[in-house]
Formats: structure tokens, C-alpha cells, sequence
């Protein structure tokens, strides 16, 4: 360690060559206690079954670790746009959907471009469009979280509105945009419309069958969730194949490693257990949300997605979230510091047994037990 | 199928909202037919040894594939800093030195900001410059590819310059930069210089003994080369911790897969069969050189890179690149399109059954052989 001075130089010249926006942005972080049961992160219960693993192993022994990735992995590209009925041509693959939303935001948002979402959502659209120089306009949920529709509608018709983006169902608070929104968005209005569909695997409506009618129109989905590949970060978009050239200029070259993809060649081959497993989560959604409403004190939101997002009514959602992690192993995330959340946590619809144990721990932290 | 209609629509609509300059970008694409010898992407011709991919694989076998990577992975930066005596918290992992190139410019260049860079050099600099709206300056090499120092300075002192990026050696070309050089750029303008150093284990001077001295240098490394994961994509900078953190605010979360975290991990504490293939290329280098000297027709320069770029000055590159593949099945890179660049050929450093090949070739193509 003995080039490192006892004290580094103060970074103030290098600090002011950095753009105003970015070094007013706080830095996404996490608070992420160790905990048995996590269920802050939206990831899914039930790890790939070990045939899938050892599967995805074995090719990846054999493949040349020292040579890059195919430019252009086609049969991925292929099964892909099979399983949404769509051109090969028109799929990016990315490194989780969050570098596809990256890039359609780097190809379509420069010096304060309008970008348009609801608030609360998932924060890396207004991190990034604020890195990029836009100019992020927040659409507040209704008071129980529902998508103002016609607030989006004239936010994305104003001067200077560019992109619209929807995460459908949203994430922190599970709602789904209603049926007919997303055409409505695109047909009214004349922006590029980015629907983000990690969830959608648990319900609510998709925008993909719109795509051949729109080419304003690009949709993310990522194997993140429903696909239990967070581990491995698997994202891809869907767009008109001339949207998706111009998109594929911001995405890096060779971005997918090669464990990368053949995990999701060997997924999409084998879909049943990823099929079986969305059932149960969507059963565990259903079962929390449902013991949730019976606690006295909080109140939960209805959600389609794979979580539960739910306000503390009777007790600050700090001491919640503490004492959930240090008395009852329960990791959930304290989302309570974003617009419009005050006071709530969200928690991840895991196993029957996460279930039992999260509605048992807030039934005797919100003292409702028997 | 049955949803994509016969024809889409066209998409001139969605297009008119894509900026200007990313339009105007041709894509970055790559002309690469299966061979034999594939000497065109400056890969390691060393595959990961057998004993390192199992360790590696015995790991990810254990790991729970639907949880996320960890937020920081503390034991690989430690790691890291320790291998360049730096200190973790100013060490950032990516998806290859290609995400960190594209965050360190995402939070420094906006419109109009001046990036100066060398030509010919790693196009990805002037692609990403451009989708950022800043404005690249090119400050072409020396007539033999030496690095222009004083217009490189003058460049950087230039009103609105904020950035330098300095590929050294440099590809196409393989030049060293002069020791002394980047210390100038630091003490003489007020840029902020990114290094990027993703040959430097095969020659040249480094810049890291400086970080501790310029919060205004950064300084970026990869696994791609000399260590022989470019199919797992890997690559880190080095910077101020305060530097570190603002660029950290345009890496995507997570960014890291658990297969790459944990192959990272298991070469660096396998350090030397890296080390023993870094000299065996090294050595390919200078006999490839050396023997590509002797060939009438063509003029090698010198390299400190994994590489060596030539002129063919009898015969048309085209017709070398196309002969080499299908007479000899041997996939170099026809680099001739670029600035400066008229009729050059860049050549992998292989094995050296490679060297023997590529040299037999060219002395058959150009008539040299007895």
C-alpha cells in the first residue's frame, strides 16, 4: 500500500469538470442488512432447478472464455422474438433490462428533452434522463396509487415531451396501467412510449401486441423475475427493427457474456419450471396481500406484480423495517423516503412459508395478535 | 407469426425522435467470417486453464442464480486495489472497460463539451462522445502513428475541451504513449484524462503510479487481453474515490453478473498462468513484427500491444483481408476504412503456429517467398 498517500489530494478540480446534474444526484444505494428471508429486491423464490444449471454449465465449459461473445447472438435473438410472436430484428438483448433503458434513453434524450413518468417509480428513469441533461416531468399516482391517465396524456402532449415512460405494473406499488392506456399514449400523442415489463410476467396487461401498429412503441422485459436470472442480469427490448438500430448505437459492443447466454437459451428451451413458478408467486401475491388488509394498522395496495407495497399507518415504517430484520429475519425495503410513499415498505411475495412469516411478524409488531 | 403484419409501418415517425448525431452514426458493426485462425479481435489465443474454470465453476453451481450480485463486491475490489496498490473506494467493476469508458463519459459530457482524443484510435471514444452531443477532437498521429504530444496538449488547452481519453498502447496502431506524457496532460491542462489501458500488460508505461497525485486522472483496465476473459466481459477503473463515486452514478446497479464476479475473483488469485501467457504473446509480438518487416510490399509498424497493424503497399487491404480468409482461413481486421488508416491491416499476436501462418500467408500473397 505504499503508494497511497496517508491523505489523497482533495478532488475539487477534478469534481468540477463533472455536469452539475449528476453531482447533485445522491448515489443509488442500498440498505441491505444480512437477513434469512430476503425479500427486498423482487427476486424470485425458487432458485433455476439444478438440471437447468448443469445444463448451462456443461456449455459453458466448453466454450472459449479467452474469445468474445457473438456479435449478434442469433438464436437467442430468434427464440426470443418467437416467444413474443416478433422479428428477430427488432430484439436487443442487454445486460438486464436496465442497460436497454439506458440506451433508448442515450439515443432520444439530450440538453432538457422532456421525459415523462409517473411518480413513484422505479428511479432510474429520472436518474438517467437527469445524467443525460433531460428534464424529468413526474406525473403523481392517484392517492391509492392508480395511474393518472390523464395527467400522462397532457404531460407527454406538452412542449418539449419526448419519451413516455410506463413500468407496468409499477414498481413500488404494483399497480397495472389500465387496458387501452399505452394505445391511447401512442396514438394521442406523438412520443416514444418505453413500456417496462419486468412485472408483467405476474399480471396485468402487455403493450407487445402493439408493436407491429407502432413504431413509437419499445418494450423491456427482463429475466430478472418470473425467469429467476437476476444473478446473471438478462434484459432485452422490443421495438420497430429500425427503432432498435438506432437504440443498438448506445448499447456496447459484445455487452452479453457467454454464461449469460446460454442461461437464457437453456431457459427458454425449458420454460415449464419458470411457468410453475409464477403460478405459486402469484398464489403467494395474492395470500399476502390478502393477510396484509387483515392487520390493523397498515394498509396494503392491491398489486399485479410479485410484491406487496404497504403504508404503516400506526407505527413509523423505519422501526417496521428494523425491527422486521433484527427480531424477525425479515429483510423488506424501506421505500418510504420516495414521493407519495411516506411511511411505506414493500415486500416481496416469496414462498408460502416468507408469506406466514411476514403477515406473523407485522400481526405482533402492529400488536393484532390474539 | 402471426402477429407481424406482411409489412410494419414505416418508422419515420419514432425516427424524427431519435437525435440527429446518433442517426447520423453509422452502427458499429463487424466483418467477421468463420476461420480457422481468428486474429481479428486481439483475444488471448490461451483459453482459461481447465483447472481455474472448474474452480470457478463450482462456485457458480452454489450460487442462488435468482439473487442479485451483491450491490459492492467488497472481496473483488479489495482485490483489485491491491493488485495496483490503489485503494478500494476508488475502484469500479463493469461489463468490460467498454461500461466504465461510457459512464466516465456519461458524467462528464454533455453538448458541446470538447473530448480530445488521438485518430486513429478505438472508435467507441468518438461514438460515445457523439450519442453524449459533445464534440470530438481529433488530433491525428504522426505520419509512422507516434503520438502527436504537443497537439494533443495544445487540443486539451483548447476552449471547451473537458475530457482526454488516451488508448495506450493504442489500437489500431499498438503505439506507446512517451513516458511523461499523461503526467503532462495532467499538469498542463485542466482536463480530466481517462487512460485507457486495456494492452497496457503487453508494453508501455502505465499511468496508475499517478492516481495518487491527479484526482483528475482515470485510468481503465480490462480482463479481455492478457487475461484472457473476453467472453465473460470484465473490466474496472481507477480513480479518486470522489471521482469514483460520481462516475458511479451512470453504472447501472448490479451491473455485474455472479459468473463474472466470481471468475474475476479465481484468475486474480491465479495470477500466473496469465503471467506465463502474457510473455509467450509478447514474445509472438515482436517475432510477428519482426518477420511482417521482412515481407516486401507490406510495412509493419512496431507494437506494445497483443497486435500488429501493417500497410499493404502492393496489393489492395481488401483483396489481402478477403485471400487471408479463404486461401489461408486466416480472419485479421480490415481497419482501412479509419482516419490515417488507407490500406492497413491489424493482426492478432497469437500462438505461434499463428505467427508461422500469417507470415507463410503474406509471403505468399505478396510473391515474396524463394
Amino acid at each position: 500500500m505504499s503508494q497511497i498517500p496517508a491523505a489523497l489530494p482533495t478532488a475539487d478540480d477534478a469534481l468540477a469538470l463533472i455536469k452539475p446534474k449528476v453531482r447533485a444526484q445522491s448515489a443509488y444505494t442500498l440498505n441491505a442488512p444480512y437477513a434469512v428471508r430476503k425479500l427486498n429486491q423482487n427476486e424470485s423464490p425458487y432458485d433455476v432447478p439444478k438440471a437447468i444449471k448443469d445444463a448451462v454449465l456443461a456449455r459453458v465449459r466448453e466454450i472459449s472464455w479467452n474469445r468474445y461473445p457473438a456479435f449478434s447472438p442469433a438464436g437467442l435473438l430468434e427464440r426470443l422474438a418467437l416467444r413474443h410472436d416478433w422479428t428477430p430484428e427488432g430484439v436487443l438483448v442487454g445486460n438486464g433490462s436496465n442497460e436497454l433503458i439506458q440506451a433508448s434513453l442515450m439515443v432520444s434524450v439530450g440538453e432538457g428533452t422532456g421525459v415523462v413518468t409517473s411518480v413513484p417509480t422505479f428511479t432510474l428513469y429520472r436518474l438517467m434522463t437527469e445524467v443525460l441533461g433531460g428534464r424529468h416531468i413526474g406525473v403523481p399516482l392517484t392517492h391509492d396509487y392508480q395511474f393518472d391517465v390523464e395527467g400522462l396524456l397532457r404531460a407527454a402532449s406538452a412542449r418539449g415531451s419526448r419519451v413516455v415512460v410506463v413500468n407496468t405494473p409499477n414498481n413500488p406499488t404494483g399497480t397495472p396501467i389500465p387496458d387501452g392506456v399505452i394505445e391511447r399514449l401512442l396514438s394521442d400523442t406523438e412520443t416514444l412510449v418505453v413500456v417496462d415489463e419486468a412485472y408483467q410476467d405476474f399480471g396485468g396487461p402487455s403493450a407487445i401486441p402493439l408493436l407491429p401498429v407502432y413504431p413509437r412503441l419499445i418494450v423491456l422485459r427482463t429475466f430478472s423475475k418470473a425467469m429467476a436470472l437476476a444473478g446473471l442480469r438478462f434484459g432485452y427490448a422490443l421495438a420497430h427493427p429500425a427503432v432498435a438500430r438506432e437504440i443498438a448505437k448506445a448499447k456496447l459492443p459484445y455487452n452479453l457474456n457467454q454464461v449469460t447466454l446460454a442461461a437464457a437459451e437453456v431457459a427458454l428451451d425449458n420454460p415449464t419450471p419458470f411457468v410453475e413458478a409464477t403460478d405459486r408467486i402469484r398464489a403467494a401475491r395474492e395470500r399476502l396481500y390478502s393477510r396484509l388488509t387483515r392487520i390493523r394498522g397498515i394498509r396494503a395496495f392491491p398489486s399485479s406484480a410479485n410484491f406487496v407495497l404497504f403504508r404503516c399507518e400506526a407505527r413509523p415504517a423505519a422501526d417496521v423495517f428494523t425491527r422486521l430484520v433484527e427480531e424477525y429475519g425479515i429483510l423488506v425495503r424501506d421505500v418510504s423516503a420516495g414521493q407519495g410513499l411516506n411511511n411505506c415498505l414493500r415486500v416481496t411475495a416469496g414462498t408460502p412459508e416468507d408469506v406466514d412469516a411476514v403477515a406473523g411478524a407485522l400481526d405482533a409488531i402492529f400488536g393484532t395478535l390474539p
